[in-house]
């Protein structure tokens, strides 16, 4: 006991004891709560975690795994970039002789509360969530359990206390645009994606300056949102094909939206690059392989992955708080742009 | 003593008690090298590993998991369909309260040595391995650790003594072709995988009695071989369509294969389905995305790795045998395929 009020008094922390003491619980029962153990009644549980959180307890963490695993929570694993994010965590944790622990849970918002749970018994050297919020609860969980947190945050909303790792999406859509610019079009059309959705948002903008940079209007109609899939941008290129003047070129968004835009193109009998110019955007490794091989804005899927598993590792030797990284995207020149058709 | 004889006798096992004393060694060292612990030194640990062999020793299974795991080990995550049987053992494990850890290791033939150690500290309710072959070495040690493992094996070559999860692809090799008979092809061409897996050679096969059975001729040059990837389908591809008597149906033999098709063809000037029909073989997500979509074979990759989960599941709880499991494929028509242009 004395032990414990001094380590308390050296670095300010709270011990078990204390907290179990003023639970009126026992050590053990406040143990179980912080192992995500399930044979704790839950009016215990939630009084304990609640003084955890108002004690600002910290786990001390283990110096060494017995089997060191690294987590990553996805809302989908549809999706096909979740591929490249896995192997970027994939890379870091063999390095570091961890594993990868995988979770499909929730909605693109949050896990499923469930989730937490499994997290709290397998207690990882760290979880990387792509997502682009975690409630409140989560976070005190596992900052309480000293388990460090990243967010992969491709849609560009990350919350301001959390660590988290993006790609300039703004820079992005200046960038698609700027080429068609170049090549020459002057009828740009964007299919965005949801309207609710920060780099939706961000890549709408950076169109809408490279257009007012090269003195270019946007006609009525040339903007839409699509959903980030391939039947929306499928959706959205026939009603831009359809339109009375339509588009030269089309800024897909997605690369899966682009993929839409190109078998519109062909249900319209239009020939991509030579009647109509395409750009996509993720450059998801089926860009290289669609036909022609798609012109899109590179966002380093894999990389922002391997930093997000970086920041754990790092997190993990010397603690440290949030941060936000935010990586480069880039253009990649394929087969899908080329001048528009002579008038 | 007493009871460890006892329980020897009653059901014919070696005990630890037992190892250790022939290996001359304590029993904790045993259980360190059982759990993969790595401060044992080598000669040891073979030694007792031997020893486990030789006894046929057998770890008595938890019943319950702190924090449950099923594994799934692949060659190469850049595969296409490897996200699909990631979503099936992730579909399964989640319906058993357990988590999915994902390793990337080794060749197609085999994981590295590396990995079995981590696997022995996870101590996983199984493992699902893709993989057509497995040395003798590990097999051994996973069975002594009690820690069921199944082979899904998309390439047809599984080991007799394995569980093991495929799919019937000689079957698919019929139907592929046979539906381009029945468009009214006769100069069919295909494009297999490597002459080295077995799954090439039945789907070439079920193509040679497809157009046996129809009375038709493989012309000279209408059989290659690719490497299951996009870059090989095209090369092989571009030799077809430069043909003096070119084929007007190409069976691609995987659909990465027929992106390639797609893409010697848009180079020839051949429009797909009017002057060229391509039959893919997977039917990953991408086939029903490609411009047109791609009719292919369906290997229904998601329901294999369900099954396999599965395995593990039923053997952790019931023991149980080498079993092997083959799915039906079936034909996906999509707008890839139509009759030969008129002659």
């Amino acid at each position: 006991m004395l032990h414990a009020m001094r380590e308390e008094e050296e670095n300010g922390r709270v011990t078990l004891a204390q907290v179990a003491e003023e639970a009126g619980v026992s050590v053990s029962t406040v143990s179980k709560v912080l192992n995500g153990r399930q044979d704790v009644s839950r009016p215990t549980r939630l009084k304990v975690e609640r003084l955890l959180e108002v004690h600002g307890y910290q786990r001390t963490p283990k110096s060494a795994w017995e089997a060191p695993l690294v987590e990553i929570v996805f809302p989908e694993l549809d999706n096909l970039w979740a591929m490249e994010l896995i192997k970027g965590a994939e890379n870091v944790a063999k390095e570091h002789g961890a594993s990868v622990v995988l979770t499909e849970s929730g909605t693109r918002h949050a896990p499923d509360p469930s989730w937490i749970e499994g997290v709290l018994r397998r207690r990882p050297l760290g979880v990387v969530l792509v997502f682009s919020s975690l409630p409140l609860e989560v976070k005190q969980q596992l900052r309480s359990r000293a388990i460090p947190f990243v967010i992969i945050d491709p849609a560009g909303d990350p919350e301001p206390d959390v660590p988290s790792v993006g790609s300039a999406n703004w820079a992005g859509g200046l960038a698609a645009t700027r080429h068609l610019v170049e090549c020459g079009h002057r009828r740009i059309a964007i299919i965005t994606g949801p309207e609710d959705m920060l780099c939706s948002l961000a890549r709408l903008d950076g169109f809408r300056s490279a257009m007012g940079m090269a003195g270019l209007e946007i006609p009525p109609g040339y903007v839409s949102f699509g959903d980030f899939h391939v039947e929306g941008g499928r959706r959205r290129a026939m009603e831009l094909l359809a339109l009375p003047e339509r588009p030269t070129a089309i800024f897909a968004g997605s690369d899966l939206q682009a993929l839409g835009v190109l078998e519109a193109a062909r249900v319209h009998g239009l020939k991509v690059p030579d009647d109509l110019s395409v750009v996509g955007y993720d450059d998801v490794p089926i860009a290289q392989w669609t036909s022609p091989a798609l012109t899109t804005v590179h966002q380093p899927l894999r990389q922002m992955a391997e930093e997000a598993a970086q920041m754990l590792i790092r997190m993990r030797a010397e603690g440290g708080s949030a941060a936000r990284l935010e990586l480069a995207t880039s253009l990649v020149v394929r087969k899908s742009t080329a001048p528009p058709p002579a008038a």
